[in-house]
């Protein structure tokens, strides 16, 4: 008989051959995918190259263009060539430009390209993200995930688990984005460091995929090496049409040994913004209604998908964003843009004065599509805050809910919906 | 009796307040608008500022934010706000940034905000593009739009006007785009040098308003200083409810005099494309068709009016573009964006696999949103094919229609709708 084990620790027994493994151990993993984008891609792509074999399994390594992409410049030009002929030489099948475009966590999942229980590495820091439906994925460096291409495998360090028990209903206005932005508020952005995030309890249970997804997406911004969720009924539903690849499902035993047991009360978790210039530097949007905006971003990794693009729409609707605010909207992916399209999202967008973007991550790690200029403040659905991360290094971003976010750019400052 | 005159002539004599001009003659004009957009803005703002009046009619200068736009950069964000600091501080009615967001050449004729009998200055190439509504319009330096700014005035040397008369039918597949592309490849890039190119005929009168737009706008292609159209019932029933401003129609006195009278049989337009490195050098989309593209562009202040969106969609729908190439469809203004959204383009345009970008210059004039890396080829719907436009100085343009573009998109290289 086997310890007893977390999600976690069972993913990297199973991909690694071992009937159990222990926090701490270092283990050698098969995997199920390796990803990279038009800024790391050109990095993985030289290393497949030293390495002088091909890749491992073309139908394994997903290539998604989206941090400069359409091409922003002609820097940006020759990285996604790069990508691109490298794509095309290797066969590689899950190479993502412009037909099917979109944020490669938002669009791996949608198109079920990750599923759960997968093992997969990417040359992106919220490569995390699929741990929102069950799947262990991290992020490595650029060589690492050239290795992994190259190969298949990547070793590991077992990482302790930290569990977090969220109970009971999130007050009104309060969202998924609230519940992440609280925990890394509660234990700062290395209150996880190497660990991996499990999330648990009636909250969580409540909530649909996408939430999750934003939650795992943000497990990086704790430190966390994978943020998880045990695949449920909710899951199974969401998965049904997007894959027709089995999967499997990991679940923690009753008596896992976890590093931490975080217990939250929902009653607690009210409407957040992460302020200038960390993720923790958390503050009750009620006590935030001083700041004036510049801009606001809806969209991205964490909260570009269509529920985000709902909930910023029913702010919107019959409204208009401040004449000194410019609202961006970024629906993450193309299938996610489209449904904004037959939602009668897009009108109530244009209407209330936003700009809509192609998928891109554009501003969010100041590539393009609404930099800040010096002293600028953005409210922003992204995920990260830190100095200049969007513009100039005065330039200030304020994290919150794609309903805040909204709700915000119609008052022209840190705003919640029910104060318009 | 004043002598004979032509509608240009006309038009400067008016707001000269003389009875009549002749060619060669240098005269100051009262203006109605002056236009500046977020790269010229700022150069022209330093000339008010050191005139040290203020503006001269703050409802009567125009500043669109729309090459860089949403900010590109921090420099392009840095630069937006120095024209919307100014726009604000001096109270510019016309200021465009994100609630009506959109090509600026496209923007002013769509929202009335420039009419028929209008003198107006931009510090912008393509300024002449009001010519199509029957305006007199032009680019100038951006110092020089700063004086307008400042003074309501500008100097100029009346042209002399070369008459193009086309007459006839188009042959199927040709359009306003072939036409001009047709014109500027029979007289070539300094043909019509600081002329008034007055369009008239029976092909000229069949025209849609859209059409006249794409013709005027690329006069300067000719290094004309001006593209005009007389109003006629279908520029009237275009204009109904755009402005609610008086206009005033200038038609061409029956005994004019013109430098040149340029007859043209519709019958010999064919379907054209301008090849690199000039818009004069024109041959038949038939004879281009090894040429092999990487990108394809549909949009601009030429031609992303509802009229090119719907010419592309046409070809675009049911198909899907050559999995080689990028399609980038980027309609002038956020009016237009919303009129595909409810005429169902947009499903085309994404169902395509072309991505769908907010309204911007952008790759046009190698700003962003689509730049080429070294080597590739570009079938676009702009207005310039100059070396290293889009990017990379060994990079191709092609000049083309909508329908061509988008068909060059499906076929994988340059090519006509009806090869499809």
């Amino acid at each position: 008989m086997t310890r007893a084990m977390t999600m976690a620790e069972k993913m990297l027994a199973a991909h690694a051959g071992l009937d159990e493994v222990v926090p701490g151990q270092l283990v050698e993993c098969d995997l199920d995918g390796v990803l990279a984008n038009d800024i790391t891609a050109p990095i993985a792509i030289k290393t497949v190259r030293e390495i002088g074999a091909g890749v491992w399994d073309p139908t394994s390594i997903f290539l998604v263009p989206d941090h400069y992409s359409p091409n922003k410049d002609i820097k940006s030009a020759e990285q996604t060539k790069v990508t691109r002929d490298f794509a095309h030489e290797m066969g590689i099948t899950h190479y993502y430009e412009q037909g099917c475009m979109g944020i490669e966590h938002a669009l791996l999942p949608e198109l079920g390209v990750v599923g759960p229980g997968d093992l997969v590495i990417g040359a992106d820091s919220h490569t995390c993200t699929y741990g929102g439906i069950g799947a262990f994925s991290t992020g490595v460096g650029s060589t690492d995930a050239g290795v992994g291409m190259a190969t298949g495998r990547a070793w590991f360090k077992v990482p302790e688990t930290i569990r977090i028990q969220v109970d009971g209903e999130l007050p009104a206005g309060a969202s998924a984005k609230d519940i992440i932005l609280y925990v890394i508020g509660q234990i700062g952005v290395d209150g996880a460091l190497y660990c991996a995030m499990e999330f648990t309890g009636s909250t969580i249970a409540n909530l649909s995929v996408e939430g999750r997804l934003t939650i795992a997406n943000m497990a990086i911004e704790a430190g966390g090496k994978a943020g998880l969720f045990e695949v449920d009924d909710v899951a199974r539903k969401w998965l049904e049409g997007r894959t027709e690849r089995p999967w499997t499902e990991y679940h923690s035993d009753p008596d896992a040994q976890y590093k931490q047991v975080i217990k939250i009360d929902a009653a607690d978790i009210v409407p957040t913004v992460a302020w200038p210039h960390l993720p923790s530097n958390t503050h009750p949007v009620a006590e935030s209604r001083h700041i004036k905006i510049d801009q606001a971003v809806i969209g991205s990794c964490t909260n570009g998908r269509i529920e985000d693009m709902r909930a910023a729409a029913d702010v919107l609707r019959g409204r208009t964003v401040d004449p000194n605010v410019r609202c961006i909207v970024i629906p993450a992916t193309q299938g996610v843009w489209l449904q904004c399209v037959h939602e009668g999202l897009m009108d109530v967008f244009i209407n209330a004065h936003c700009v809509v973007s192609t998928p891109t991550c554009g501003p969010c790690l100041g590539g393009y599509m609404g930099i800040l200029a010096a002293g600028e403040r953005c409210v922003s659905s992204t995920n990260r805050n830190f100095v200049g991360r969007m513009g100039d290094p005065t330039s200030e971003v304020y994290l919150a809910s794609p309903a805040v976010a909204a709700a915000s750019a119609v008052a022209g400052h840190i705003a919640l919906p029910s104060d318009l």
